[in-house]
């Protein structure tokens, strides 16, 4: 029986503060990285993952992950692949690590990497990428991966079988259709705060001749730069096309209601991150002073807890899970079928390091077999540091394209490994000195 | 101008998991450590803080008070002391740590460590016990310490200013009267689940007899066992003791509502941590459900954006502030000012590592110039690792003596330092093998 022999952690960071990419209100100069993680057989295939950063910290995040080592290594790999909801439940369980969260923060993230890399494993084993992976099991399968722990005041697993049960019957139709359209994807890369109008302006004319019909613009730091540059998005893009606005948690509830109106003119589709992630009641009543604007948050929401109260308190119209914020797909799962119970579309975020290539998957299951529906979903694209994958994600008119390759689309390239390690990789020690 | 040349920090445990003090239904081995730091100074007093975890990931702890360095060496310890605001809005404000949390988890708690060592620094430097320091400030500079991001749906500068501004004559009768009396306590000691009935008994005999009115029991292992012990404390210290339980966050809400009713009948006080920390609605439904048992939550409560929104949403009748878990005094104060407003006693988690030594800096603080009141106020007190303490909190005829010596009573002893090192120490290379 082939073993987990061994958890490596990397600490790969890309200098993109040397850019204004990523730049935003909370964010002005992101070094985008990845704690990244290889779980070693030997004989079977390996395991990726990667919890995502922006920088300094990066090591911490590490840390974290080599704390659960003991939790993988020695493992079946086999047995480990045949049940993920087991090394899941090992991991959060671990009561000792536990109270460095519980289920929030540097710990959790650790988590949702080392899990996300167990299912790449387990993908690769079956030869299946893992929204095919997914979508193949049975709905009993899928409920099973789950915990239940704290959700059933909203979701039940019986609830969980009955929405799982009524999309089964035609998933091959949906897994035919994204194989030949793929998934709708929306565009950040006009809006980073620290552009100029011109290439904002460059970039939504880019953007829609590329076939988004959605982009979106960071707001936030200044109410008269935000009304100016939505303006110029909109003469830009036309009547047609979507923009959503991104405040990063900047504002207080009342701060974020006033500077929504004054953007209101111009129709922004949503507004993304309000005010504090962990801010339920904050988010209930923005939406309720702002709609029809739709609210929508989750790349910082910590955990399926709270994602729960969001949508129990019908405080979003959005929900964007994040593929590396909570503890990987398991959660993930969960995620996907509370916003289905409560009918909310989920539009994941991306960017970052490798959270477009993760995120389709789950996108992509969604569809298959959880809401059967792509009625106001849409995924992030954001168009940089894909070229640093082994199993890059692609975009094509405005889609994206569903990934064929066996695993989690999780892997760096070898000379990426090398080139950007941190501190002693030649990009750390020579360019950037 | 004497600077802060240098941060330390070690990875200090105990091995309380020989015994089974501390063992509860979600925590069954914890080997109590501290994350320490001392700031140094060489010339002025040093500052000393922690993090309390209870055992692995204690080094993961270090690590990202470590990642803080570069915010706190190097800066000129007066002005550090003179303006403790600036300190935290700087640690919070690190946008690449942000991300990690943000206000959350290892790296909040890193904040608080740091944060707190500065206040101990700060506090020997003008040689007054914390809670004397900060009760010698104006409600001006109180309301400076605090960062008011993501409250002012609550509580406004200038509602803080009037809570405090009503407390302010009469200040110094309650500084005398603290002083004589000190500030009343409940023992936790009898009640853990890994103790016998008979050990149970003794020790909620003993602390009948010691002066306490109140103790707590651990629940949410089994319900019989709860039920049999409940009834065999309340035998045993008579009707005129209060007896809190805590659950540890085991239940969903309706085994919390199910379970607490049948405990119900033999009086329980409070139901502590019934369900995630995470989860207001969930507080808020069980609280619905069982009043007039009151429900506590806290010591797992991420930062001031979650109290204020148990307190908002009416979820919680006590409030549990722990000193280490969020950003440290500064945002402590913003919470007790938050507790005030909404008129819930605040009733500290002590224990752990250093809690009991702490926390009693911020009940004294927040009866002498905030809430003024002691009525359904308390703070826990477990009688464990004191002794590794060179300001030790006591306790005498159930009430805590008021603390004399300058700073925040977080120092541990040098032989402690030197014992309990983890991994090198000989409590863990010699004893433990």
């Amino acid at each position: 029986m082939p073993l987990i022999t061994d958890l490596d952690v990397l600490d790969i960071r890309f200098p993109t503060s040397r850019e204004l990419d990523g730049s935003d209100a909370m964010n002005p100069d992101p070094d985008y990285s990845a704690a990244y993680v290889v779980l070693r057989t030997g004989e079977g295939p390996n395991g990726h993952g990667l919890a995502f950063t922006i920088g300094r910290g990066n090591d911490v995040q590490a840390a974290a992950i080599r704390a659960l080592a003991p939790h993988v290594v020695g493992r079946e790999a086999p047995r480990t692949a045949a049940d993920l909801a087991a090394l899941s439940a090992d991991l959060v369980g671990d009561s000792q690590l536990r109270w460095l969260g519980p289920e929030k923060g540097v710990v959790h993230m650790a988590i949702g990497a080392v899990v996300n890399a167990a299912w790449d494993l387990a993908a690769r084993a079956a030869g299946l990428p893992v929204w095919r992976f997914l979508a193949a099991m049975s709905p009993e399968e899928i409920v099973g991966l789950i915990d239940f722990r704290y959700l059933s005041d909203a979701l039940t697993p019986d609830e969980a079988l009955g929405i799982l049960r009524a999309a089964e019957p035609t998933r091959a139709q949906r897994v035919a259709e994204l194989t030949e359209r793929g998934f709708p994807a929306y565009t950040t890369s006009p809006g980073w705060l620290g552009y100029s109008d011109e290439k904002l302006s460059a970039l939504a004319r880019q953007a829609v001749a590329e076939g988004f019909d959605m982009i979106k613009l960071k707001v936030g730091g200044d109410l008269d730069d935000d009304v100016r540059r939505l303006k110029l998005a909109r003469e830009v893009v036309g009547d047609g096309v979507r923009i959503a606005v991104d405040a990063n948690q900047r504002w207080d509830t009342e701060v974020a209601i006033r500077w929504m109106r004054e953007l209101a003119p111009h129709r922004p589709y949503w507004i993304e991150e309000p005010t504090s992630p962990d801010d339920v009641l904050a988010h209930r009543a923005i939406a309720d002073a702002l709609a029809p604007i739709k609210v929508a948050t989750g790349e910082h929401v910590q955990n399926r807890v709270v994602f729960k109260q969001l949508l129990q308190a019908g405080a979003i119209d959005v929900l964007q899970l994040d593929a590396c914020r909570v503890g990987g797909v398991n959660e993930n799962v969960a995620i996907l079928l509370l916003a289905a119970k409560f009918g909310v579309p989920v539009c994941p975020h991306a960017g970052g390091v490798g959270l477009c290539e993760l995120v389709r998957h789950l996108s992509l299951f969604d569809y298959v077999a959880v809401s059967a529906s792509m009625q106001d979903r849409v995924i992030e694209w954001v168009d940089h540091l894909h070229e640093h994958f082994t199993d890059p994600a692609t975009v094509v008119d405005g889609r994206y394209t569903a990934p064929n390759a066996p695993g989690f689309s999780a892997q760096l390239r070898e000379d990426t490994l090398n080139r950007y390690r941190y501190p002693d990789g030649p990009v750390w020690t020579e360019e950037g000195a």
